[in-house]
């Protein structure tokens, strides 16, 4: 395997002037997603390549957040960059209505990676508005109504997707009808007072059971999961989970829709979260997939929808009453076509899959063996989450305190991390080498010295 | 003015084998917006460049629907293409939470073009989010619930958005709630029993007071309405009108949303809609605008929010509950640097506005004249509307083979036309040149002949 992305060149001088002025104007002009705007300290970046990002001061920090979890190739992978220029070159922008090469060789090569039964995509421009467009093909195949979805989770910002989004940012926008949110699986912060794995994915189905059966069978289009719920905390499904999840939706006659916008494209180490041993022993199938992020590494906005001929041809003679300017954009879809072509000429996903495999599976249970603070890891690929504890025993989560400092700790030493709620995801992009895993471990294990102290 | 757009290199040569294989990808794996997908035909284009695009078996067309009314600097300018691989080289992307120098260079262009009060921007990825955040916003700061939109209008696909939207395209989503509609002043097809502009705009006044009384003032947080409404029939509203929405607004303490989407960037001949005098005389400010589309010509997915600071604060020790992943997003960030700096540069805005005035106003006039089934001609700059009768007297919309002959006859011709129910838009890029609406017209008018016989 050759990885080619850290071979991108860096851009040249870096002028702490243009950080200045960057941070300036976004201060004064620009508004910022989930937040409190004076509460706030951006960092400024200059420029990015592999799994390294750049201030304008000429720090360097490893890239351990893959930003949103979407930089899946790495920063300016040379590849994808020169595919977006030579769309440049050819056409930037169509209207979704009129057949575009780009497109059609962006779909084939998605569907080819989803496999059976899987033959068409519907393109949107990110995350949410692909489940918004899962939802409504959902509603309009089954002439139903509510979605269900889960607690632990988030699905986008949009109408419906906010709605069906489980965590604190559904709560003050709640101007959507037909959502219902259930419980899922989460052993080490069980809801069903369960002692395994085992009894965990049985009682988790039990509930959702429950839920469909008391909201009415029939009142329900779909069923909307994270194959592996991600910002609520990279909870991997029990084994049989998703198995009995596959098989009430067919029992009760309800469209299962895996979301795997962050889950997706080389995360878990597989094409797909739900083509990951792991996560699904069974091998089971969903009726719609949703992706963004790592389609394209959100080099270009991009996300969609994976359809299957059931649910494709219900719009065969009817009109599908979905759709956006920027459907199957040609600069978004050069970029996919690059990324997923690199991808695999450079063994890219499977790359993800052995550094979870033997690099960071390990090399976290050691950080954790160390750090009693570290109540719980989970994680397969390069999709990783420590589960911060005060109290071992209780599980009580640390505050937002202990985050800040770990934050900053790991930051001095060069580490960029993500952090949710009480805990840090360790999600680097899936061209992370063995060289850099064993940096961000001995950084890591640093920090969290550092805060114990 | 020099139009640097019409400059742009052709691509190669044009190979009538991809055209195949562009069409047949298309029909295997491309699901399509807003259509039933056994029962279109799409066109397939391969390049662009100023205002026309052609196909692989190198047909050229004059393309006067800026494809979905975004193209407004035309295709494949060469200023924008460049702007896209020059921060295609130094980031693609990054968090939204972290700042970024384009970002804060494209906010502060958009901001010295709306002018006062704006200052702060909160980009999305197309026109769709952009309302859901405008509305978003709108619920939060008055702590109500209810938007007041157009049933003649067209805001988006996302569960919001879609629902705010009053056409067809609403029915088969309503799953939101708090959406009220009413109708707009349109003296053609007036709801109002009216016989002048003055008593259209009087009395659709009247009605949106009511409705307001009638819903209760006090649950109402936002009227949002497109400046000029476009896809409905581009629809400039009559003198007085937006002065009494802005009053209604005022006397009920309810946020007004401009949705310049299609209208905004260069469409009018300014660069917001609400800044034309044919449009807004009395020159009056909304509270929130929402843009996509024209900002960068769609090169690459952007749109957003432009916030004045009294909304903007009350989000500054309180979170915003939005956001998502490419908010903000670099590429899309340089093509919007690079666009607004050609559009002036170039006189773009002016040249739509002498082009609206000396040339399509008096043309379209003319060809209306000696067409009667020309019931209409309305429009400013580079946006007007043929609304197409089969009874002048009745003002009986045309069917749609009547639109179906006229769209064969004009791409027969060379002219790819924007065709909405009876109607077709005359919407080309703001660069267009006097020649290229010399030729236009020439074949609108051997159209229409062709259908008459
Ligand atoms: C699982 C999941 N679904 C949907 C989304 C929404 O994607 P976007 O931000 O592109 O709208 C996200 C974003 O983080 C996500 O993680
Ligand atoms: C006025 C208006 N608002 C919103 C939109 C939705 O924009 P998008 O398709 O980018 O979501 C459109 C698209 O045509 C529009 O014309």
């Amino acid at each position: 395997m050759t990885i080619a992305s850290t071979t991108a060149p860096a851009v040249g001088p870096l002028d702490p002037d243009d950080g200045q002025r960057a941070y300036d104007l976004d201060r004064a002009h620009v508004f910022h997603s989930w937040s409190a705007q004076e509460k706030i300290t951006p960092l400024v970046f200059a420029g990015g390549a592999g799994c390294e990002i750049w201030d304008f001061e000429g720090n360097y920090y490893l890239d351990f957040s893959s930003q949103l979890v979407n930089t899946n190739i790495g920063h300016q992978h040379p590849k994808v960059i020169a595919g977006i220029k030579a769309q440049a070159d050819v056409l930037a922008t169509v209207a979704p209505a009129h057949a575009n090469l780009t497109r059609g060789e962006a779909a084939s090569r998605i569907l080819a990676r989803a496999g059976q039964p899987f033959s068409k995509v519907f393109f949107t421009n990110g995350g949410a508005d692909a489940n918004e467009n899962a939802i409504r093909m959902a509603r309009l195949v089954t002439g139903r109504d509510k979605v269900l979805s889960m607690y632990r989770s988030y699905h986008g910002n949009t109408g419906a997707a906010v709605v069906a989004t489980g965590d604190w940012r559904r709560v003050p926008n709640e101007y959507a009808r037909g959502h219902v949110h259930f419980f899922g699986p989460f052993e080490y912060r069980t809801e069903f007072w369960s002692t395994s794995a085992a009894q965990e994915s049985e009682r988790a189905l039990k509930h959702l059971e429950r839920i469909i059966q008391s909201e009415g069978a029939t009142s329900i289009a779909a069923i909307l999961i994270e194959t592996v719920p991600g910002t609520a905390g990279i909870l991997i499904p029990p084994p049989g989970y998703l198995t009995g999840v596959r098989k009430l939706a067919d029992d009760y006659g309800i469209v299962l829709i895996f979301d795997e916008v962050m889950a997706g494209f080389g995360r878990t180490g597989d094409w797909f979260a739900f083509q990951n041993d792991t996560v699904n022993p069974d091998g089971i199938v969903p009726d719609l997939i949703t992706f963004a992020k790592g389609v394209n590494s959100g080099y270009v906005p991009a996300g969609g929808v994976i359809i299957p001929p059931w649910i494709a041809d219900e719009f065969g003679e009817r009109v599908f009453p979905g759709g956006l300017t920027y459907s199957g954009h040609p600069l978004a879809m050069g970029a996919i076509v690059a990324t997923l072509d690199a991808m695999e000429e450079e063994g890219i996903v499977d790359n993800a899959a052995r550094v979870g495999r033997d690099l960071l599976a390990p090399g976290l249970a050691a950080l954790a063996a160390k750090h009693p603070m570290i109540g719980d890891v989970r994680g397969v690929g390069v999709f990783w989450a420590l589960d911060l504890v005060s109290d071992p025993e209780t599980r009580e989560p640390v505050g937002p305190q202990v985050i800040a400092a770990l934050k900053s700790e790991l930051m001095k030493r060069g580490l960029l991390p993500f952090a949710a709620d009480n805990r840090i995801h360790v999600v680097p992009p899936c061209i992370v080498t063995d060289e850099e895993v064993a940096r961000a471990l001995a950084i890591y294990d640093e920090a969290f010295t550092a805060v114990e102290a």
